[in-house]
């Protein structure tokens, strides 16, 4: 079993609005609302794969409940730990151009709550091929919050992937995770380092295992103990890129549960990602494309 | 007591957002969320005022429930009828110089549900003293479901205030509400007459028994039994003028519940109106504002 952590998950609402435009009264003609934050977006692509997952996560109030309703009706295994504050929203307005984002920043959680979300993830351990800790932590948690469950799993000899950034990544690194995989921003921001093979080398010396960079359409740069490999996506695709860096740690996650080669798992990792840029939704992708580019692809190059 | 119905009510979800530009990703600095809908807003003016009010109102799923925990903690007596449609949402992005809306449709509501909320109004007239049905009409509905309303509550000797437009103003119209109180562009649709007493006076030959139509800054304009009355607001506001529309609906309603004369009701309605747009909330209003406005108010003059 895969387990993911998401500290702050969201209700994600997507409207679509043609002609969106600033301080005009819209109705929207077309609402989507499903359970969101990265962790939520890597379960639901493990789910569609066919493998066995949870998506651990605090929940609260009126906005919890309803993803926790999403979760149960996309048929996602999870385990919500209940909080007092309220689960956030985020909006994404979709117009014919690009897409606007609003994301509220979401509660604050108590230690006592992150101290139950971390005894249910401990509880899960014995169980889990690969522990995922992906996304932004909550208000009120110190900055190592993460790194600790990192540890936690690492200690038991679960491999980690943590895709996190800024202080939480730096204090994760610490705790040795198995992989981190920052975008190139992140990565960027947690190294001040131009040279993108020199900063994920960087993150190495820090403590990560391994490091998959994510570069959009570029696909993905991996400093690994197999040396540093690049993958490239088949083809160029265009569409939603929300939860394409989940799918990319959803392929990972598969990978390390089956002990499969670092050039495998990016070429997979890069296939599985631009099928999702296919489809509409952060954590769903398009199973023909997903198919089509996973026989295409070449697998990593060395660099 | 006055029973208000809101026939799509929904939560209203406001993000302060300075610097809110299209195509870009923004943190929500603050999030303010309430029950919403016309006649929500009603009743939360009521009962801030003190009078004794009902909300009747159909809710479903998981914002429904979150609308209905809002009714509570603001304390706003309610009767919620079970739909299976999920309540909608509203988003507001207000930055520093105007606000951006964003409204959901809603959900459809059936038959055998309308007609649950109907039997509801039905149970509550013998203590009404004054029923209020604002707002828009959820999909599924005949365009006449408002009208059976008023028809119920005027058969009953009940006076209706109906706040509607389009075809639900033009079918409540043949029911004989008490009165209809139409904005500037409602009022121009439903007649397409330019000049306003005479659409105003358009309104009344259709079947309505006063017309009020509110003019934003620059007040009311009733055509009523007493003849055709103005009334202007004591100074200009600035502000949020969500809800304005509604506060001037709840002074009318207050002031038919206790018989006063039309020239004081336009005066207050006037003035309570003014005072919520000094408020940051719909159906929220400046009590110190109100009462100064109040007090240096000179009522209606005929026209």
């Amino acid at each position: 079993m895969i387990v993911t952590v998401t500290p702050n998950p969201a209700l994600d609402i997507t409207y679509t609005v043609p002609g969106f435009r600033l301080h005009t009264t819209h109705r929207v003609a077309e609402v989507a609302a499903q359970a969101g934050g990265k962790g939520i977006n890597v379960a639901r692509v493990l789910h569609a794969l066919g493998r066995r997952t949870t998506a651990v996560l605090p929940l609260g109030g009126a906005t919890g409940a309803a993803v926790e309703a999403d979760l149960v009706r996309s048929g996602i295994p999870h385990l919500c730990v209940p909080i007092d504050g309220e689960t956030r929203r985020t909006v994404a307005v979709a117009d014919t151009t690009d897409t606007t984002m609003l994301n509220e920043a979401g509660p604050e959680v108590g230690a006592a709550e992150w101290a139950a979300l971390r005894g249910r993830v401990r509880d899960l351990l014995p169980e889990a091929r690969v522990l995922v800790v992906s996304g932004s932590l909550p208000r009120g948690l110190p900055e190592d919050a993460c790194a600790d469950l990192v540890r936690l799993a690492r200690d038991r000899g679960v491999p980690v992937i943590l895709d996190a950034d800024g202080p939480v990544l730096r204090a994760g690194l610490a705790a040795r995770p198995t992989v981190v995989k920052p975008n190139a921003a992140e990565l960027l921001a947690a190294t001040g380092i131009q040279d993108p093979a020199g900063a994920a080398t960087a993150l190495l010396a820090a403590g990560a295992e391994a490091v998959v960079a994510s570069f959009g359409p570029d696909g993905l740069l991996a400093a690994t103990p197999e040396g540093c490999l690049r993958a490239r996506p088949p083809e160029r695709v265009a569409g939603n890129t929300a939860g394409a860096g989940d799918a990319v740690v959803a392929a990972l996650a598969a990978g390390l549960a089956d002990g499969a080669a670092w050039s495998d798992m990016l070429g997979d990792a890069v296939a599985l990602s631009a099928a999702t840029v296919l489809a509409p939704r952060a954590g769903v992708f398009d199973p023909d494309a997903y198919r089509r580019f996973a026989a295409a692809t070449t697998g990593a190059t060395s660099t």
